[in-house]
């Protein structure tokens, strides 16, 4: 191999990592994603116990669902028991093939005596910007 | 450069990217961070000058602030006029950073008589859970 040749092979790894490590960031095509807000209220005095079922459900889907992008939970300052949950799956066989999974299902099944009240929103994405943190 | 030396500069540069594109993943660490949860009613007659304003303002700033991690904007289906938009910085500096920059104050300026209603809703994370799409 030519040095030349050398430069070109190195060029060409650089520009694919620099194409991998930015396509995360505002250039993605964002068409199509199911992005939905979950609003849930929580029996207080079982908090401890749903936080650990959904930080499992969160943490498993993400890992294991190509089509589950984002699932961010979090609670409303001063009112723990109010959790809101922000979700993104590339589209909707994404979204229909996540509530088949063993895990979302055990989440449903293990949480059902736990969650006072749930209204998801549905919602049509205006930009989602974001980058790896 | 030996035949040796180029499969060791290929696999190296093949590791970091590797590791830079897997480093968004569940792994990072979300200890300070900001999540913060932003509900607006925008006058409906201006929506398409505000949803303009408000897409250069989360492009510029998820492209130049390091600290500004996601901005994920939404209207709520069927009420175009009902804006969400899930925002998470690095740390409360990274927040204050945001809110002085002349981008952020454009888009505050801009969009002064479109926003008919502001609640910013502040929250604790539970758990952060994306990866790149």
């Amino acid at each position: 191999m030519t040095t030349k040749q050398l430069v070109f092979v190195g060029t060409s790894l650089i520009a694919t990592c620099i194409f991998l490590t930015s396509r995360g960031a505002a250039a993605a095509p964002q068409q199509g994603r199911v992005v939905r807000l979950a609003e849930l209220t929580i029996d207080p005095s079982q908090l401890v116990a749903y936080k650990t079922a959904l930080k499992e459900e969160i943490e498993t889907s993400v890992r294991v669902e190509p089509g589950v992008f984002t699932l961010y939970a979090v609670s409303i300052k001063d009112h723990p028991d109010q959790i809101r949950i922000f979700e993104v799956y590339r589209d909707d066989a994404a979204y229909h093939s996540h509530l088949q999974t063993p895990h979302f299902k055990k989440y449903k099944s293990l949480t059902e005596g736990m969650v006072k009240s749930l209204t998801l929103v549905e919602t049509d994405p205006i930009l989602l910007g974001s980058k790896s943190d």
